[in-house]
């Protein structure tokens, strides 16, 4: 196996600790807090979890372990879900906690994410496994998977696993469902007196499970960063050349928290905010003349160039794009869809499509440009439906953009080049090394955990905050899961759900945004971040997000 | 303006010179070497450039210096080309040597590339100007172009800005192109006893400026480390997802040396490299049986999963495509476009160009993707021809291994899944931070050529060698750019260029890769590279290019 320099240097990293856990294992006690309820539907989720419900906070402080000759236990782990920084850390956090606790502990790793659990397809850490992959990225570890626990057939299964293994706690580190599930599971596991607790860890690139317990889950930090690095830089080409206009798609399906902090990291000239567009109903004309203006606006100026970002998911937030798919899902439902394929041209089709859609859709429809007109007909999933998800939204924007120049161009009123490119960053950010606040963050959830298992707790997260302050000031404890949760409407049935943050409008991190980005527009106001920092000066290399900074004031 | 945290401690960093030129500015001399001749077609160079042709190599070395009260000098700098993430530092390197040998030397930026200096739009540096540039990347200092400076009346006009100025020598960093300008310039100044010289400073991230005496030009290190960085972060992410085939095409139009060392840094399962893909006259199919032998042995393994590196350029280096765009260009020639045009449907279009084409070209044609098809026919320059440059090679090779995947699965030979997704990663590396090499490196290449003019050098290229050592080891000198030339045939004319490096199929970084790949496209043996280190341990943040370390021989 080769080695980078980077990554052998990353091996001897020592992830801080909250303060408060670094007196050593047998120094640390609990405090407990006042039971906690829901965040709403109190009455139907406490029905729902008789055995986890209203379970108060806690937190950790020094003093004396509840008992300092712990028994032997052995613990779960399971990577659910996409990849994010840290993982890997949580699980060494984890298996050094439960080692200092009693070195003949046992960590054992289910392999490529729930499915593992079920199939009871597992490792078995020990040493060399675990320092190959401290303070690297990816979940390669143990691989990671979409399945989710949700079934009772299900979690039979995993209550016969564990007791197959002796198994005392399974670590479930994941995203909002992720964590839904961990607590249904760790309420099954009461309920049947299995004794085997489930802990939850907050994990998600696209910063959208985030409440007043969570102030960020990991690997925001270190995904932002990455993208912010890539963005300053082409802010920083496009300064130097002068002759594009760069449309940059960022990640970010149901909330826009990820280009939201890119934006504040890198200033560029527009970053549309999906939350907003869904709060002004605004149509795809609108964001179009939005961008435009800017576009003009530096035009004037002599700048032909600028910078946009584009949060992946914006156009399912634009009110009359939605009812238009609506629209194309009813149109070819059924045996429809076969009359509509049997047309030989697309001429053929583009009438039956103007007979079949309401004026209002149809108007949106015309001012697509053809290739995505086409897309929206032609590809479509297993269940005939729009691939929603397929739109390129940066590409269409930029020929809306383009379109509406074209126009003003005619009117008089623009004079200037309009030269769009194309990226898209995603895949790039998800598995780079933790930033060192992630790595310390998801080490210190992960050393958390194992004093929450080790303390007989069931169905809490793993919580760690004060989280913009030096790691030493940070705040670990525990949170019953269930009191982040609400019922939400899911497939058509009412669920227990933890509720998805979106950015709020109201909230610092967008209003610092609002109030300047009519300068940023017009201005070049670029920010170049450059790449992540492991080394060198605390001010580089130990900040966290500035929406973090910005949601606590500093 | 808001400066993020790294710019401001990168400002702070003091780019490491070669030993030699660390003796203080007075206490350096020159050593004079040889004198050189062009690597081809001596003569014919020989009488292009009379004045200048046949002088000698020199280096600098400590002692003496030949006028310590030197006189008062005017310089004058330009960014040529594409941007490559070090320009700043020439820039502050020539300045910091300008002012060293004389407070009241004078530096002149001209803007936004050669034109700056024919239209005489210039900045005068100072202090706070050049310090707001230090180690950063980008060419916004001044902003770059690409004009080129080669016709006589551009040359008298410049002569008169020169003169107006007072200006004693210009720098020019650029790439082949431009040092080739840079050396016709010269010899122009010489002719006509302007007493202006001209120095040379080797750019280009595409690393194909390249020969006995540049062993790398700036950027290349820096750019292929952001790429490198970028691969790696999805190379892991493939190996914890396990279910998508990455096809990550990277710049490099003429020459593969970025996909060559982004290959050895990263360890991908694939990387094409065009100079062999010429050499070995491979089909297209060739190639796409050559990447899908690797999926199939992966899926074979339970591996659906992979990384493919894609240069640029790839496709114009495989003949028989050459020759179906030669027949493209002569099919829709003149006014048969405009018959063409009027066909109605892409069917009758496509039945012209099957009676249009040879049945050669034709089968070649027709295994392209339709979208590739339409694409070559419906989107020409504005002479007509077919832009090979926007032909987005990733996809083709992805959709033509799909193809031969589907043909496998039909014969049985292939049961595996194939979910392919694309990246282009060009602009994301040509404007970050330089690497603490490249940042050296090029303050190094601009100190250097303010000795080069102080000693009365002209036409010489700023050289700095060694490189694979530690900085104190690198030598600095100065060579004839003449003595790099040959003669080539361009547009129709016989001209005396910088001959262009690609990648040699017997050297030594191909010949590594050659005897691992085999081994890299079945097993997974992904390298991470992570982010550029400016800080920390020096066997992370000094090392330059595996290219340039296995030329070396280290």
């Amino acid at each position: 196996m080769t080695i980078s320099p980077l990554q052998k240097a990353r091996y001897e990293y020592s992830p801080k600790l909250p303060g408060m856990l670094r007196s050593g294992i047998s120094e640390i006690t609990v405090k407990t807090g006042a039971p906690t309820q829901s965040v709403a539907d109190q009455e139907v989720i406490a029905k729902l979890f008789p055995n986890t419900y209203g379970e108060p906070e806690i937190t950790f402080e020094a003093g004396e372990a509840k008992d300092v000759t712990p028994t032997k236990k052995t613990v779960g782990v399971i990577l659910s879900g996409g990849q994010a920084p840290g993982g890997h850390n949580v699980i060494s956090g984890l298996y050094d906690a439960l080692k200092a606790l009693n070195p003949e502990n046992t960590l054992i790793g289910f392999k490529g994410g729930p499915s593992g659990l079920i199939e009871d397809d597992f490792v078995v850490f020990d040493d060399p496994f675990i320092n190959e992959y401290r303070n690297t990225g990816g979940f390669d570890i143990i691989g990671s998977g979409r399945t989710k626990l949700e079934t009772e057939e299900q979690f039979a299964i995993a209550a016969e696993v564990a007791k197959k293994h002796g198994i005392d706690a399974i670590v479930i580190i994941g995203g909002d469902d992720s964590n839904t599930n961990a607590a249904v599971l760790a309420e099954y596991f009461a309920a049947h007196n299995t004794g085997v607790q489930v802990i939850g860890a907050p994990k998600t690139i696209d910063g959208d499970l985030k409440n007043e317990d969570i102030e960020t889950s990991f690997g925001f930090d270190t995904a932002t960063k990455t993208y912010s690095e890539l963005i300053g830089n082409i802010e920083r080409d496009a300064n130097s050349a002068k002759k594009y206009w760069h449309f940059i798609k960022v990640m970010g399906r149901s909330a826009s928290h990820v280009a939201l902090e890119c934006a504040l990291e890198t200033q560029p000239n527009i970053c549309l905010i999906s939350e907003e567009v869904a709060a002004k109903k605004m149509s795809l004309a609108q964001i179009a003349n939005y961008i435009a203006d800017a576009v003009e606006k530096r035009a004037a100026n002599g700048d032909n160039f600028g910078v946009a970002i584009i949060p992946e998911g914006v156009v399912e937030f634009v009110p009359e794009f939605s009812k238009l798919i609506a629209e194309i899902n009813e149109l070819l439902a059924g045996a429809k869809a076969d009359e509509f394929n049997a047309l030989p041209t697309w001429a053929d089709k583009y009438a039956f499509i103007e007979k079949g859609l309401t004026p209002e859709s149809m108007d949106v429809f015309k001012i697509l440009p053809t290739g995505i007109q086409q897309q929206l007909f032609l590809e479509r999933d297993p269940h005939g439906n729009v691939q929603v998800s397929l739109i390129e939204s940066e590409k269409l924007f930029s020929a809306l953009v383009a379109d509406e120049l074209a126009r003003r161009k005619e009117a008089g009123t623009y004079t200037g080049k309009f030269s769009p490119l194309h990226h898209f960053f995603g895949y790039e950010g998800r598995c780079a090394f933790p930033s060192n606040f992630d790595a310390d963050y998801c080490y210190s959830l992960g050393y958390n955990a194992a004093l929450l298992i080790e303390n007989g707790f069931n169905g809490y997260l793993s919580k760690i905050s004060n989280l913009s302050r030096p790691a030493e000031e940070w705040v670990a404890g525990g949170m019953p899961i269930t009191k982040m949760m609400n019922i939400e409407r899911r497939h058509g049935e009412d669920k227990p759900v933890i509720r998805k943050a979106l950015v709020e409008l109201d909230g610092k991190p967008f209003k610092f945004f609002e109030a300047n980005r009519d300068n940023w527009a017009v201005e070049t106001a670029y920010t170049f971040p450059g790449a992540i920092q492991y080394y060198g000066p605390a001010e580089v290399c130990d900040l966290t997000t500035r929406t973090l900074a910005l949601e606590k004031g500093e």
